[in-house]
């Protein structure tokens, strides 16, 4: 059977058709319809030579025995946003299938290759994201995750437990990467930056590092009418500094810088504002990079808040360092690219993927992104060109053949 | 019986005991507190040659009959916000009361004297500030007020029949003034420009006029990893540049501006802000400069949302013309402030008051402040020094009589 890319935008669409409504892609992570959609997967897999089975952390694994256990792995997931798009994590799983076909269909490879359908990637029902990928790479613990709740308060723990999967026990699924020698993983961009080239395929570097940290300024709530203005210590005015020196920080250093969130407090059109709480995500490909970002927003926060006469403090929501791809699978998936589009741009990941999980678990990891119509996902008018989403599965399916080539000769 | 200024104190702590607890005080108006203190202040009354009794709009008025039917009236509000400081609208009542006992003392007035209890200046149940005042004044629509309800779901106009008030009737209030030849009132700052002066008491010259608006920035909510610095229409950008461009404006016109609030959507650390709302608070005492104001603000709005790429739409919440204050009475205040302290700084009111409304109903009005401390109120921590308080007692009953003169002979 022969690559058949036309056949991974019908699949999706049946997919779309089977677990999505009006508002888009629906297979949220431990639900129902999830379940829905991973149980269609399985039909198509048993359809192949290939053992499945899911692991301690629910992630489902398509096994094609090859002729050395050594093996080359696969991978997305299956499971959406709430209202999501039609392509994210869906299109790299149904794009491994066409490409296990095609390689099922010429006998026994050399090195055993499987598909793994990751689970909750998105981390939409309880906040938590990379939920199978990190079990796998034992970046989990069990006790920051039990104290999570959806929002009608079922714990992440009750809910993975109706899927056969035990917190205390899910790293278990690290057992997988045991002969792994090489992951694949296909995405769109969720960016505009292949769109801006007029490129449809390009190489992903790796997956940027990120400082996520809450800034609170405090000054003094004030009366808008009776408070002179050289007189206030107006919260507001710092963060708004904040907001507008990130950019610069950003674009100096060549990263990324958001302020994503601000909160006034009081928060009414009567006073000055007393306290003001920024959200800031910070994200680059390089670790020294990252830090002096960092640096820079706190100089500048602290900078900002004298000069206003606030005092500022910040806590870490959250943070994790560059993870960078493997430099042979990078030159792999740049002549594949080449091949199949002719050009082969190279770009971080800003967003995170399981992949990074791959990675850090210290398996050669590499990741191409198909072009993303108007840089939008995480929404229902997420979109692909369908002549571009086929040599995303080509191009796949070329990197993995050299990558089979390159882990069965290593 | 000779003015004395210390019983003022002595019964703002009085009222205190009885209608505040260890959060401050309680007399949110159409409550069983405020009520309590309503009664405590009519057997203060009940000692004093007055008749007494209850308008439209649930104002208490106690009047001295004189003998001209002209009345000089003396204004307060015994309603508080909840967990209100000690001072805020009971001090103008009380000091006023006892100017009413100096007054009565001396036997009958050449003119009739007024103390008025204004019903529900704060607005602190409902959202509308000044019921009675306005109801008076006729800027008073039943209509518009017929809507509110309190957090309970209680309306206004069931809490106001409870205290024999009838929204459609209440502006028969308005006869009230029918006599009125002046209006006094004492209030604390509730500011911190007496303090930086070092000077007890100031003439009030008016109140600001206010331009209220609700300014929504839209751009494009894009994820915070992918989306290149150069490709955001970041709606918090703009408004940002707004929170610290409205400053210049109010210091080059004089007047002040307050963003006071900013709510930004998604509103989380993952995404670009798509977009952004802010809540503007323009004052100038001068109808030009307030004009200017706003202006300003709109150019700059504009010019900020093309800087961003993002669109820009504002509407009014609310306004009031600058209501000055009466020129003759300036002066009346300005004399019995130098008397009583010696310097006689004046000074707008950038809070708005029930002298307002007394004001834009044709009576010729005046206030004066008695500096607060620090500048702050609507706060059990609101303060006044005690001695400053004796002060601001003897200016008012310093006032009243250079009134009543002025009243008597015009």
């Amino acid at each position: 059977m022969p690559l058949n890319p036309q056949r991974t935008i019908d699949e999706l669409k049946e997919l779309r058709v089977l677990t999505g409504d009006e508002n888009g892609a629906q297979r949220v992570a431990w639900t129902e319809t999830w379940a829905r959609g991973r149980a269609w997967l399985r039909s198509k897999l048993d359809e192949l030579p290939v053992e499945v089975h899911n692991d301690a952390a629910g992630n489902t694994w398509a096994t094609l025995r090859g002729a050395s256990e050594k093996a080359l792995l696969i991978g997305g997931h299956m499971d959406s946003v709430p209202n999501g798009g039609w392509l994210d994590g869906c299109l790299n799983v149904l794009a491994g299938l066409e490409v296990l076909r095609r390689i099922a269909a010429e006998g026994t490879p050399p090195v055993t290759v499987r598909l793994v359908d990751w689970a909750d990637e998105e981390g939409a029902r309880f906040g938590r994201s990379l939920f199978g990928s990190s079990a796998c790479s034992g970046y989990f613990n069990p006790d920051d995750l039990r104290v999570l709740k959806d929002r009608d308060g079922v714990t992440l723990a009750d809910a993975v437990r109706a899927f056969g999967v035990d917190l205390d026990t899910a790293r278990a699924a690290g057992d997988e990467l045991k002969h792994a020698a090489a992951y694949l993983e296909l995405h769109i961009e969720q960016g505009p930056v292949l769109e801006d080239l007029g490129l449809p395929l390009g190489v992903v570097l790796g997956t940027y590092g990120v400082e996520r940290h809450r800034f609170t300024f405090t000054g003094q709530t004030a009366h808008a009418g009776s408070t002179p203005m050289h007189k206030r210590r107006d919260a507001l005015a710092a963060a708004a500094k904040l907001a507008l020196e990130i950019r610069p920080i950003a674009i100096r250093n060549g990263g990324v810088c958001t302020l994503g969130g601000v909160t006034t407090r009081p928060g009414i059109v009567t006073a000055v504002v007393g306290e003001c709480e920024a959200l800031l995500d910070q994200r680059h490909m390089d670790a020294d990079g990252l830090a002096r970002q960092w640096a820079e927003a706190m100089d500048a926060a602290q900078r900002f808040a004298a000069e206003e006469q606030t005092e500022v403090r910040w806590e870490k929501i959250w943070s994790i360092e560059p993870i960078p791809f493997h430099p042979h699978l990078i030159e792999l998936c740049d002549a594949a690219i080449r091949e199949t589009a002719g050009t082969a741009p190279r770009l971080p990941s800003g967003p995170l993927h399981d992949a990074a999980e791959v990675a850090r678990a210290g398996v050669p990891t590499i990741m191409l992104f198909v072009q993303s119509l108007r840089g939008i996902s995480h929404n229902k008018i997420e979109d692909t060109r369908e002549d571009h989403l086929r040599l995303s599965v080509e191009a796949l399916d070329r990197l993995a053949d050299r990558a089979l080539e390159w882990v069965a000769g290593a």
